[in-house]
């Protein structure tokens, strides 16, 4: 068992089915970073008793926390209270405040107290009861060798509302000694990269390290120091010299999301957007609004899928649109240029593209972003090779880093 | 060792910091559930050599199949070939077709073989290699008692390229006898369903199961059956059964997604959809653009963000704005019929909602969702109390279920 390791398991045949995206293992791993605890095994299961017996089992004995999502609720295919009086012993027990709960919860819904909805109150008396807010089941908590095991619901809003104000601040009070710094690096192959700073990272002392995470274009450097075991000056002298090895490279240091540091530069420079979307459907203006605070820097978007939605809509010259088709630099730029003007926003961006083989496509996933302001106008084209999927995906993210780009200029 | 079971291991520090979102475990998920398969655990890990080898080890004891994702990147944090060399024995050899594939790969982006390149072709001799059509790595496969272990690239359309020309063939041969229902019921809870199906789904007989899936606003029944273990006609009997003590609830059977389902249905009976999205910014567009086959039944979208954008671009009055404010019954369905106007399309849905606490919201998560046809328009009122993405995402579900809805009527 290691200090500060943490390992999750996500209960649910809905989940080893993909019938339901994960998104409780996906919140867990940013919010335990966050927190400077390593994740070092995160798995989903189905509802098996003894699939969930082993792997719980090895989950306590590679790491000091270990967290279970899942597998409460009141059907018969749900056994994470079974297998936990299992391992940690004891018997069931009513819990009382649980039960004056759930008796609330029903009342408020005109719903009578069924057999079933009372036995989400019995808990194992091994087990310390972590109240939820957002639901009926509520989380419990175990200690076993040094470690703690806590069992939530699985229900994303019930699993989020208890760990933020049950497990966060525990968490916190064991670390806050890990940071991380991430460092963009545009248009460098991470081959390249790697072979340029090998001899910087193989030289990083014990408690710091170097991640490499591609991603679309760019390849993140993920520094991570542990101050417990390195001091403040000997890291920044790692990163002094790390930084004059990139030295004429284009680059971004921030911890924050590609669209969470657009809204945080544009609200800072006091600039607006608007999105103009053909192939990606919405999703480009779906990525910006997602994050808090979009709404004071994004003026709007439109989706014109078709050629006559251009004409109408963005005032696209049909004459551009015949002798150049929509998916085109010259169709990309007049978006782009026409919805900063329809929605009054300083920046305009575009997508149009073809996301699979229809229409005049010669290639599975090409792709036009357009990006206007006041003055210019530029347009980027890339192709993609993916599935439908893929090339939406990646036409949304070539869409924000390229407006991201934009920014850095 | 169980037959027909697979274990997934996703290696890698950008999933377990949750830096990346896991797109592979999802997508494995749900081929292999298509394929019959039973997935028994989907682990994420670090680039760690000790935890994968463990791991690995793992899911070899309890699965048949092992698939690998990631950690067969360039730089010196990708391990997953030396593990398998470690667990397998044999030696590296350089694999010819693999090197002359890397060449040219270089040779189109004008890049040198680095000796980085050059190590992506070394591959265990205990191995097989499957090529990679679509980058550099290649995929590797190794025999372990009567189970096969398939290494593959992290980057998602290698993964998947891979998955479907080389293992999709191979896994399909041994089986096909495993089939699967959804049948989602609307509208009772849970426990309500579980108690009135537990005397039917505790008599079913050995391969056939039960399994409940919760979300937004409906239960799935997801019933699997073995036709290797139960005959048809005892199948067709128990469901006929389930359909009985089902009778006057709104169902729906389907084995696509609601999105999907929706541009089929829209498809079929030849109607299309326009989507006037304020809170869910573009998403709702995204998810029905996302299917194959959108652009015959989809219109287009706008994200009018703003007050002064509902009046401009959709006509709302603006007593209808004062009197009522944005997030309310008259303009979410205001919104919906403005916007299947603009659009020209048979059905217009429509979201606005707070998605946190801001302007006049009194609670975290209030969404309207507005339908329209030429005749008829409703708005459904929903409170999510999520965070803000959380109320976001379930307002798009909202929005879509609601419209299945519409169409199921």
């Amino acid at each position: 068992m290691l200090k500060n390791r943490v390992s999750i398991v996500a209960v649910g045949t809905e989940l080893t089915t993909g019938f339901v995206r994960d998104t409780n293992m996906y919140y867990l791993t940013r919010a335990l970073d966050d927190l400077g605890l390593e994740v070092c095994s995160a798995t989903m299961l189905p509802d098996d008793h003894a699939l969930m017996r082993s792997v719980i089992t090895e989950a306590m004995q590679r790491s000091q926390v270990v967290l279970v999502t899942g597998g409460l609720g009141p059907t018969e295919d749900d056994f994470t209270k079974e297998v936990l009086l299992d391992l940690f012993g004891g018997e069931y027990r009513e819990d009382e405040k649980t039960l004056e709960r759930i008796k609330e919860l029903l009342a408020r819904r005109n719903l009578p107290l069924t057999e079933i909805n009372r036995r989400q109150a019995f808990v194992p008396s091994s087990a310390e009861v972590l109240p939820n807010a957002f639901g009926m089941a509520p989380a419990t908590l175990f200690h076993y060798d040094g470690g703690i095991l806590v069992s939530m619901p699985g229900v994303p809003s019930e699993m989020r509302g208890i760990f933020e104000t049950e497990l966060r601040p525990r968490l916190a009070a064991w670390t806050g000694q890990i940071k991380h710094k991430q460092l963009y690096v545009f248009g460098v192959a991470e081959s390249i990269l790697s072979a340029r700073l090998r001899s910087w990272s193989t030289a990083l002392p014990q408690g710091m390290a170097l991640a490499y995470l591609p991603s679309m274009g760019n390849v993140c450097l993920r520094i991570s120091y542990n101050l417990a075991l390195v001091s403040q000056d000997v890291t920044s002298e790692h990163l002094h010299t790390l930084y004059t090895l990139l030295e004429g490279e284009k680059i971004l240091e921030t911890n924050l999301s590609f669209p969470a540091y657009i809204v945080q530069t544009l609200t800072r420079i006091g600039k607006t957007l608007a999105v103009a979307e053909s192939c990606t459907g919405g999703l480009v203006s779906g990525k910006i609004t997602s994050v808090s605070g979009a709404s004071k820097v994004f003026c709007g978007g439109i989706c014109t899928y078709t050629d006559t939605l251009k004409e109408r809509e963005l005032r696209i010259p049909k004459t551009l649109l015949e002798k150049y088709t929509a998916v085109s630099t010259p169709v990309a730029e007049a978006m782009a240029r026409a919805v900063r003007e329809k929605f009054g926003s300083t920046y305009g961006v575009a997508t149009t593209g073809y996301m699979e083989m229809e229409g005049g496509a010669n290639v599975t996933g090409e792709v036009y972003i357009g990006i206007a302001d006041a003055q210019t106008v530029s347009a980027h084209h890339f192709i993609l090779n993916q599935n439908r999927i893929g090339n939406q995906e990646w036409s949304v993210e070539r869409a924000i880093t390229q407006f991201l780009l934009t920014l850095l200029d």
